[in-house]
């Protein structure tokens, strides 16, 4: 059985693929050199250190790949060490994929499943045509991409189960208030992030690309669905209503939307994607808190640490 | 039939009670007196004008009462006025209540039915014995208050369409998330807004009262749970977290809010109420607009026009 | 020869072609009906009255029409009014459109030949090609509408005047500062305001579109460049740069732009963009401001009230 | 005599008690064990060095605990350090208390005959009753915790100190400006700060509660007083007027009261509270600045750094 | 016994000298002229009508002037009206000067001596030296001015009562708080606000002076410190330390401090400042206010409303 | 040839001048002591440790002098350190000045030739006698000092440097946009930051001066044009402009400037100044940056990483 980077513990010694993240050599204060590493899998990361640099330890430890390593993990101020005894490289097609990036909670099956059956239950034509257009041509990527970077959802398929909660919920509320076109609510919600395929990049560790940076995702969707209407041969403001839901969806123009919202589905788009990312990012800081303690500080809800109630 | 003011038409006679909201004893520019009064039914307001100021009309006209005119709709600079021809006071018993206060969409009894099965619904003993205590104390305002003096919600028993639709929410969310305690979250719901009933004042015209303008309906709430609990002798951290609840669901300092949520069932309270608030507002704000065309600039919402789609 | 309304003086006689901009037919407080008029052309716009309403008034005073009139100008609380005496419709081919166009500062046919001179200046294919088929694609209207509804270049072609006035200063800048390339830059001036061609409509009175209202110049000519660049087969960086000029140049999120500058010719353009609104916006404050005194506020310019030196 | 954490000059032999604020097993990068500590009194605090780890140093530097130990002085990167020789727990009754809390400026009986003569000064019947029942409630706290945590007023009777400074202001201004009702003033001001009471908590080192993180010493102050006056029978404004200047006492919805001032009363004991705390804390990061320089920056005043001038 | 406007009640007959500080000759909508004007004295202003327009009335009327007038006072939507009858211009030296300016509460004769009783107590040779040589310069407008146009001490001599009240909390803080240097306080107190006797002018209206404007009454105040210390041949630290508490003293570069307070001295002078001028701003506005009532709106208080509690 | 910080290699033996610019005689983690030392050049800095101490070494370490060392560079965790063998002190008269402040782009002769010519250029005489008495009385400071301490143009003859550009932009201005005062806004730019030679003191390592902190280098220049347009008698307007546009050029009281522009040429030179800084500044930070990459976040510029197109 695999051992995860979290569940190691001082004093033991292990063995296994460690993805190498980041390396340099160094000298130590007696003048003797080494190698600095960060390790990591999916489970979290380990400073590591090579005492004696062989000839080939520059080039085995590549930033990016993967190695084969032997070591013994010690504590050294507060956090975990892993002092290395002995390392190689892993070709890729020998890599443990499913080691290095983290699960969705749900199978990307099921998901895949949930977000086929929203595509199936809309019913306006130009809402399915640039749908249908817009999944063929940004899948597989659509399916397998974290939703954001380091915040929340941020594993495989993130974006689609991000995705799919939203529509789940735009589903909820078009039933419960009145006048909603849930046709365009719902084509929007499976439109709105689309452009993070454009905007991330990487196989294993994703980032932004240059493109990303400089244009960003809201902006590349939207000239996506407008080209894809003008292929499509549009009329009905069906594209300009989807455009506008995808250009207004952060909400703020301080989070980079450049208009704001302006129609109840794109107003109702916003507070649902709000909801749905602040929650899950709620989630995912209170696991492993203990009842009765309080989370770090959690930057994107405004540097705050919760309290997990005891539950008693 | 009763003839409503928003149905009023150029030209037409008409006859009924109307609200005296304001009034004042003028002389026009030719030194003649005449009483320039705002009419009001809860369907909308009029400007009326009477020219020939009797002995007791400035009586007659007092504000907050109820008058029945007879009068004749005429437009003066693109704006209905009413001249009025002869008016009479109207005995409290003999007016049509009906008429002035804006009905829910759902009747009261509904409302009534769905917040009792909520409450029904709480497993949580500490919970249960809280809400019991103060639904007691603060009803019958509780069911009959509006929401807000004149945002959204702004009709009887608005306070109680609010808090039901947003403890439907908390129930479908709180199935959809996990780990959340759902009793909290819905007791929080059913209590967070029940401060207003001491905030607002007036049988027909609300308006805050000195308490509510110097204190503010979460302060007061949150004495209330404080002083429950204390006389219901509950000892577990169910009190504090409904407390927290109460002071934080503004979710922003800025909106009176003296704690920010720190709990995941204060998040989502503080996420539901904004949702819940921002889309009924903006439902109110279309009623009447015509498809391909905008609203006025909404003051709560960034003072945004929104637009409805033609809906093709 | 033609009087204009900014010409208009006390108890004077007048008749000339009028734009009706606003219309209703009121009561005053005697009863009597009259026309409540809203009259303009490129000089300014003045209040008109027509006491006796016949029977045709309602439908010679179309709003957007343009009426011929005789009538006295008065003086109603410290503004001028017209007391319309007759009018009568001008059909569409004999309106005087020149009175209604406020005129740029230099000749139409001048700025065409100095945008031209800019755009022959490029010698980057990639940009040549990117703007020969948006000029194409875009013209006439980009040669001839306003740069802004109402605030600075609000004139007929003051889109053309403010780009060649933009690329004049990126011409000056390219060879003031080092590494800058001036082919990116021009090209970047020269299209990023063009988007505005759609964002507003309308032949006399420019307005907001509900396209421009919705998705904002910024993003309708990011899609654009990227839609031709696509078409063109372009593969290098040369679209992106453009894309992201477009999208940051109104250098702040506040302002509508989705990422802010992050290359040096995009810094550049949104500063050479702010210096000149800035500085012409201002011109047309002090316009007619007495030495020694101080303009109106000027609410793009911080609502601030700018003196004019004695110039002594 | 005890010699302080303060007085430690480098190469000094030193023996003593020391309060245990962190420790932590380590291993250096020649893989040896040693404990990493943070030692400290009320003067200061110093970083310790255990090289040798025994078997039982673990449980003696327990974190909250005092330590007897014998060292040396040493300089590490330009700080002192304590490299420690010996070490034996002291047990709760032999801890020398005085030595682990800062003491004020004023001594607290001094302090406390203060407080109680601006008690006696109260007039109004329904103030006094009100401040007699709470006094009881929250004494002896209220006479010894400190005002803040980290910033101004943070010794022993901090608290006290700053209400009486802040009193003894109140009866200056209630003379100077008329029409101020000083029974009211002085009152607000004796209960402003009682709320932390309830907010910290711990007997040597202070921090905050959960329920004082959750709810906020204002909240909770404003719930003591309703409940006070309830349980008193007071039907008078008072309580009102009390409950308002403590919610509105920090003059800023972001600073966390969820009231602004709305009173003359409030209004000045914000001023007040104000004025003393900058005051004080500037006082305390002045200290020891030598005259013609800066202090450090201070993160409450803005960060900025204050100089002290040369006295010449 | 002369009647004040403040005093005038519908239906009277009045006559006496009123200022004239707007009118406009307009023309009413059956064609007749009219003079509209704005009459006031210190107590309030009138909307005034003179209805037959005579050839001299034009002349009369100048603005800034005062006229002897005869009227009657009517009711007009709400409003007090003025309908005169006759009028004429009265001569400056006829002008009874104390009832167009609001006298101080406390006579100038002793807010002289009180404010030289504070020079006089300062011992510090180039505080003294600078001070004569300012008060001086700067004097008599010093003792007359108001502190405000339109905000708080806007009456005669407000300057002068203003800067007392300050010096006297100055003396009072100083002996309350250790290490502050009373006679660079009292000092920096004096002078602070000696600049706004360059920002204003006008004997009777006042407005901000172009200089006002253009460079404000903190940088004017500064320089004047600055050359007399170079005149006076001052070399320690004094004119520097002073010049940073008038740069500072309104605390905020948002109110036009181009430094914040970095001395003890003038943080504690800003908050001085900043509390005087609130107590004495909300004192006017209270004034009149029936017990149990708010204020209007108060815009340098953020607009609120503040209550005046009923003091049973 | 002397070998500068920047150029040193891993592994190489170097010796040469160095400034100290920090030192701390420290005690590593075996009891051995050390000195600690920031050295560097005009080229960078580089850690120094020198092992065995010395009895003289505390004092040939002293922090601001520049001694003769000799040395082995080494990496220690991922930078570059200086291992100390031997070092000297270097007599202030033998220091290689151009080894420690970096030069201007252009030499200082031609900077100091342009801006001569700039002001030969000016005929309007009071501009001129306030310009020369001021160059004469600040030089020769104004020539040689930089024009910030750590952000654009921080070389030796930066103010100079960045003086001269505005310059030339400012007369390019002055000729493209209509009604400017080219003298009065050609003397405001060659005066705006002359006050930096009274906020920046320092021979070899400038810093903030007391009187800078306390007094900001705007209000410093303010009084020195007051105080010589006294001196020289002028009565114009000029003097008051030229104040303004010191007082004002920061554009904005976040920044400093205690009003705001309020006329076109303080406007405007407001605008060029926030140009060129931006420019310079991001030159400075593309400087070695590889095309294709992004620079490290600029801090003046929010933070932001600018992006180097690949310039195919």
């Amino acid at each position: 059985m695999v051992k995860m980077v979290s569940e190691f513990t001082e004093g033991e010694h292990i063995s296994g693929q460690l993805l190498v993240s980041n390396a340099a050599k160094c000298v130590n204060n007696v003048g003797a050199a080494y190698m600095n590493l960060d390790l990591r899998d999916s489970s979290g990361n380990i400073n590591g250190k090579k005492w004696d640099v062989g000839a080939d330890d520059e080039s085995i430890f590549e930033i990016g790949t993967v190695v084969y390593v032997e070591g013994e993990v010690l504590k050294y101020k507060e956090s975990l060490q892993l002092k290395i005894l002995s390392a190689k490289r892993v070709p890729m097609e020998d890599v443990d994929i499913a080691k290095f990036v983290k699960q969705p909670p749900v199978p990307k099956e099921e998901l895949v499943r949930r977000f086929n059956a929203h595509v199936e239950s809309i019913k306006n034509e130009d809402c399915r045509k640039i749908l249908d257009y817009l999944i063929k041509r940004l899948s597989p990527k659509l399916f397998d991409y974290p939703a954001a970077v380091s915040v929340h959802h941020d594993y495989a398929c993130g974006l689609l189960m991000h995705t799919v909660s939203m529509a789940d919920h735009g589903v909820y509320f078009a039933q419960y208030y009145p006048d909603i076109d849930k046709d365009i609510l719902l084509t929007g919600i499976l439109l709105h992030d689309m452009g993070k395929t454009i905007e991330f990049e990487g196989p294993v560790i994703f980032k932004y690309s240059v493109e990303g940076k400089l244009l960003g995702h809201i902006s590349l969707m939207m000239s996506e669905i407008r080209r894809a209407a003008e292929g499509l041969g549009i009329k009905s403001e069906v594209p300009m209503l989807l455009e506008h839901m995808v250009l207004s969806h952060h909400g703020s123009t301080e989070f980079g939307s450049p208009v704001l919202p302006l129609t109840k589905e794109a107003l109702l788009l916003s507070l649902i994607d709000n909801l749905d990312s602040k929650m899950v990012l709620l989630e995912k800081s209170l696991d492993g808190v203990e009842p009765g303690s309080f989370t770090q500080k959690i930057y994107p809800l405004d540097n705050r640490m919760f309290y997990k109630p005891k539950g008693e």
